[in-house]
């Protein structure tokens, strides 16, 4: 049994997260400003004995004794962290420095989701965890990109003059339920638009792709690069690739949707391609994922279909 | 008569800009904590009326009443910065973001002093202030790299959002007197082993190229840079390019070294070229380097003597 802190537990991810760990018999604190995340997300388990929900902003100074720390704690779609930039860059910079002090004071494990977009627009494809990347320094995503940048730097940077002992997991586009039905990312925004029968909104020419993951492959992989012994960088993700407009076409149909599709302009510095290359993690963690886009939309839908439900 | 403010003014360039400032009949307070910098790099303006220093560091808040800030504090050689690397990255991102607190909050303007080692290993060449650069977030150079690229996001997210008014340089190797002699630049190494007739330490082939800028020309493009109306970044170097070889022969032959050269390992990331595109700086603030490498050489050569002549 580990002592574990979740920074963003209430979140996406992290409340799938917390809730494979609570099932694991794990002590379990939640760290979250509920900026993006919701208290329902994690309400199932408030009262239990092992859990422990912390409403506090990471930017500030925080003490618990753990030994396993997932810094998950950041808003993740494009209208989200763009929405306040600066203090989408005090999280990641103020708000990992904060967690890398608490790891190191605790001797505790740390646990980094940086993300795929530090590849930015990639001229190599499929992405390995030695590609630098492509990434504009003062773009609109930059607040995202490059504070997950120095987030990475920070932590190898604890691990090399403290041991402090550090995982960093490069997520690509991941969706399932829980997902924030207006966060604006394309999994939420085409589903639904194609529950209620509007009209699927394409940025650019939906030429561009991504590689999506199904959440439960993402917190498997997550917890096993935790506990795995590998510490440079691992890319988790799915490597099967859609265009935009071949997702679009996936969703409708399987929403029986006939409201068809609009085009909109393509985001400033939106990247072309991005695709997992995911053979570090099956050697070193012996994780790939197993969830294919079909089957993993299936119980995405349904949650949407919840959410609109609730909303009538 | 502007209030200015420089971090780092202690320090090589830092001082040089004091000293023009100065000239120019500014008040100017320095804010340096004398980690690379030198109490006897502005000794001559301790008690002048219009001067203050403040030894602090900048990762600690700071208030002043101030026009302007030039924002330089950040350990500069590669053995400085990565001695200590998260001190180096607090000061990049906790030191940064205090400046441009106070730079909201006085109204003031800010330039900060970025690098060409945001362009990293460059793909391109020579660099234009649009490329996106090549950057490893988690080698050895990363802490200072990264820190740059962040505060260069930082700035630009205050802009946006504060209208916060910002300049930013990215500076081109850059020598001239009162560099430190211990700071482990090729500049530096050269110019002592030289004059003590100890064979020069050319690190890998010495086929990796840089591009060398007098210090004054520097100074003038920071202050052009600052007062002219232009507020995206500027490359401020000089094209004049060299290969590390033929750097050593210029600076043997000039002091006369008989010494030799012996060949070094590669360090980890070092990149294989640099040489700035100064287009956009000629347009947009009618500056252009003045100073042959061969010229410049001259004083930073009798300055470096003057430090010997000091240490028997
Ligand atoms: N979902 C993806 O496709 C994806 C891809 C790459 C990386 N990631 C990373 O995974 C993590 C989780 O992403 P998600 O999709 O679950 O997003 P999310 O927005 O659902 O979750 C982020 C959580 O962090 C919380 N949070 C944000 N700022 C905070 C702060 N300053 N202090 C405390 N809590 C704060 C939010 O309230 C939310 O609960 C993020 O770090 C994200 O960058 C996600
Ligand atoms: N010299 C170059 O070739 C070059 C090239 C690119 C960028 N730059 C940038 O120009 C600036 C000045 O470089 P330099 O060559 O004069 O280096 P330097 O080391 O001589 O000067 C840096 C100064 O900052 C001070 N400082 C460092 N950390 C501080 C902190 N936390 N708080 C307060 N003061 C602190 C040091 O004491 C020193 O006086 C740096 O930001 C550097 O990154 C220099
Ligand atoms: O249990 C802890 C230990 C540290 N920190 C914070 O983590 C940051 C980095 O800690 P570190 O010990 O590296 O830095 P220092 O305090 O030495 O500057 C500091 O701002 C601390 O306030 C924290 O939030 N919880
Ligand atoms: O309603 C939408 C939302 C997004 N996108 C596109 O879908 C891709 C994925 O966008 P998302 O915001 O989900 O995440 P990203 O991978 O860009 O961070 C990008 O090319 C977006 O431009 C789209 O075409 N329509
Ligand atoms: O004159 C000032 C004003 C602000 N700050 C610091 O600058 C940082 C960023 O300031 P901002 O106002 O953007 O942030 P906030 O205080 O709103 O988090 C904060 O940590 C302040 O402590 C400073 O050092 N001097
Ligand atoms: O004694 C030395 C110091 C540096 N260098 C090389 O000179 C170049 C410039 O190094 P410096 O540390 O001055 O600055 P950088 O431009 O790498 O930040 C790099 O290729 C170094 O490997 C060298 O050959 N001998």
């Amino acid at each position: 049994q580990q002592r574990i802190l979740v920074t963003g537990g209430a979140g996406f991810v992290g409340s799938h997260l917390v809730d494979a760990l609570m099932q694991q018999g794990h002590i379990v604190y939640v760290l979250d400003n509920l900026f993006t995340g919701r208290r329902e997300n994690i309400e199932h388990w408030v009262g239990h004995p092992n859990f422990e929900f912390f409403q506090q902003d990471v930017v500030h100074p925080f003490f618990v004794e753990v030994t396993r720390i997932y810094h998950l704690a950041c808003p993740a779609s494009p209208p989200h962290y763009q929405a306040n930039p600066i203090k989408t860059i005090k999280c990641s910079t103020q708000g990992c420095m904060n967690m890398l002090g608490l790891a190191k004071r605790c001797n505790a494990r740390l646990l980094f989701t940086s993300t795929s977009e530090i590849y930015g627009d990639p001229q190599i494809h499929p992405q390995p965890e030695s590609y630098w990347g492509n990434v504009h320094t003062w773009g609109p995503r930059a607040c995202y990109d490059e504070g997950k940048r120095v987030g990475e730097t920070m932590c190898f940077s604890y691990r090399q003059q403290h041991k402090v002992q550090v995982r960093v997991s490069r997520i690509f586009n991941t969706y399932g339920p829980r997902m924030d039905p207006l966060d604006g990312r394309v999994v939420s925004n085409f589903i639904m638009q194609a529950l209620r029968g509007e009209p699927l909104t394409i940025y650019g020419t939906g030429k561009q792709t991504r590689s999506f993951q199904y959440v439960s492959d993402l917190v498997r992989g997550l917890i096993a690069l935790m506990e795995g012994d590998y510490d440079d960088p691992v890319n988790i993700g799915n490597p099967q690739e859609r265009t935009v407009e071949e997702f679009a076409r996936s969703v409708a149909s399987m929403c029986g949707s006939a409201g068809g599709v609009v085009m909109r302009p393509r985001p400033t510095d939106d990247p072309m391609v991005r695709r997992p290359n995911v053979a570090r993690a099956r050697e070193v963690i012996g994780w790939q994922p197993k969830v294919s886009l079909e089957e993993g939309l299936v119980p995405t839908i349904e949650y949407f279909k919840g959410v609109l439900g609730r909303e009538d």
